[in-house]
């Protein structure tokens, strides 16, 4: 990561930033470009519509957000171009880092320092602590020095990204176990490897869960299969009326929270950097052993 | 506390409130009313401003924050009144809630459940956990339900209590284990007889304290007798030359963290509900010791 970039440590999750950041960089008389992914996505939309115009290069909302949209355009008088990473929701993922002639900024909060990113291409980025960096109550701010200082002036003290940098994150009092939790996270990837072996045991966990999901027909997998999430997997049932027992089983064995988002139904499976290759092992032969008794 | 009560827990500090309390109620076409007690209210003026008209209806900076201003008048057509109940920097505190015919709004971080006070007077309360209620990253607002009602529309969701209020304090992730720190807490208080009995053993902490300072004339109170905080005592050293030997004496005995604020200068100790009367015991027992030692 390059000189210029500031690191912050703020109170709270990714969404204060839905409209903190047009706040801060929706200056007067510009635009803002952003992707609409899901819902995330539109969440961030909605909020920087109260600060200004906002330009929908592309959506996927015509197939639920079952993929992710390519050959979009983004415009060059832009602010900024905003997008979300990784959707936990619909199981989408942007494998691929966008260009853009304007500062790229990204809500990267459910695949932060779960791969390499080239950090230097952004302008801006924003990730919720509470998948991999951390605990719930703390977010974590990556920006370009230069970017902030042409933000907007005469905002509250407290939304000022700017003001912040000045304080070194204690502005106020910080969220001060949760960031000590993100401090022994950072250390424990570090002590394992960092991002590039945390990076190829994730690749090896999506692997095994979406090649069980392939293979057994029993599964429906919706997400096109260029966009699949690492770290989110999305299915249903082919079958629905299998769909609460699969679930049964899976509780049976202390396997919990796989209900899908009631946006899209059916399960999902998070894959975050603290589960192990084990856990995944633990389900994908349980799926096996359901493809194997209710299968065609 | 009367059934018209709404109770939030809410990511970060109070002193997101220095501008997320103007930018729900100060409506257009009104202005808000304000009381300059010292540098949390000072901030949370300097916040308002941004969204409207601001009456500072009364001051007490002209004495360097050593007092609270009373016979102040609140103009009937404010759309609230803003003060600070507990000045932790300054050693002031209100030890009675002022008459308002507006909605009154009382920031109350340092000195909430502290002791009783009749909470149906306000429209909205709001206080940081990390004095007397819980730990740091989550803040506590109780408020009037028809107040809220009548708040500003079209403001960022994150911002707007009325949404918080729909969504149960979860609107997004909570801060879990802030929140946690906060039940126990709680239970804590209420298993050794709730406000009244700690109330009771604040009195007597209090007066252990500002007794020994001032039967001891080595020490200098600065502020007004009758507006001196429970929670927060400020004092300096008559003879400025010893407050270093003061300072060393009070670490050479593990206490620490009581020098004052830069505003200030001199001492401060903080008496919060968590601190046993024993505690105030050790640093009277030393402030004897030392003005019969050092004193003339």
């Amino acid at each position: 990561m390059d000189a210029n970039k500031e690191v912050l440590f703020l109170h709270g999750g990714a969404s204060t930033h839905f409209f903190q950041v047009p706040m801060n960089f929706l200056t007067k008389g510009t635009k803002a470009a952003y992707l609409d992914c899901g819902v995330w996505g539109t969440k961030a939309i909605k909020e920087a519509k109260i600060y200004g115009d906002v330009d929908v290069v592309a959506s996927s909302k015509d197939k639920n957000y079952t993929y992710i949209p390519a050959g979009f355009h983004i415009p060059n008088d832009a602010a900024y171009f905003h997008y979300t990473t990784n959707n936990t929701i619909e199981g989408t993922q942007m494998h691929h880092i966008p260009d853009a002639s304007v500062p790229l900024i990204a809500d990267m909060s459910s695949d932060i320092l779960s791969r390499e990113m080239d950090f230097n291409k952004f302008a801006f980025i924003y990730a919720g602590a509470q998948k991999n960096i951390g605990a719930a109550g703390v977010n974590l701010v990556v920006a370009d020095r230069s970017f902030l200082a042409k933000g907007n002036k005469g905002i509250p003290s407290m939304m000022d990204y700017t003001v912040h940098v000045e304080n070194g994150s204690m502005l106020n009092t910080p969220p001060v176990f949760a960031i000590y939790v993100c401090m022994l996270t950072l250390r424990w990837l570090k002590k394992n490897g960092g991002i590039q072996a945390i990076e190829s045991a994730n690749n090896k966990k999506a692997a095994l869960l979406y090649d069980t999901l392939d293979t057994n027909s029993i599964f429906t997998l919706p997400v096109e299969k260029k966009d699949r999430s690492l770290m989110n997997a999305v299915f249903t049932i082919t079958d629905p009326s299998l769909e609460a027992l699969f679930l049964k089983k899976c509780e049976s064995e202390s396997m919990i929270g796989i209900k899908g988002h009631r946006n899209v139904g059916g399960f999902r499976v998070s894959l975050y950097n603290a589960l192990p290759l084990s856990s995944v092992q633990v389900i994908t032969d349980l799926m096996n052993d359901f493809a194997n008794q209710y299968g065609s």
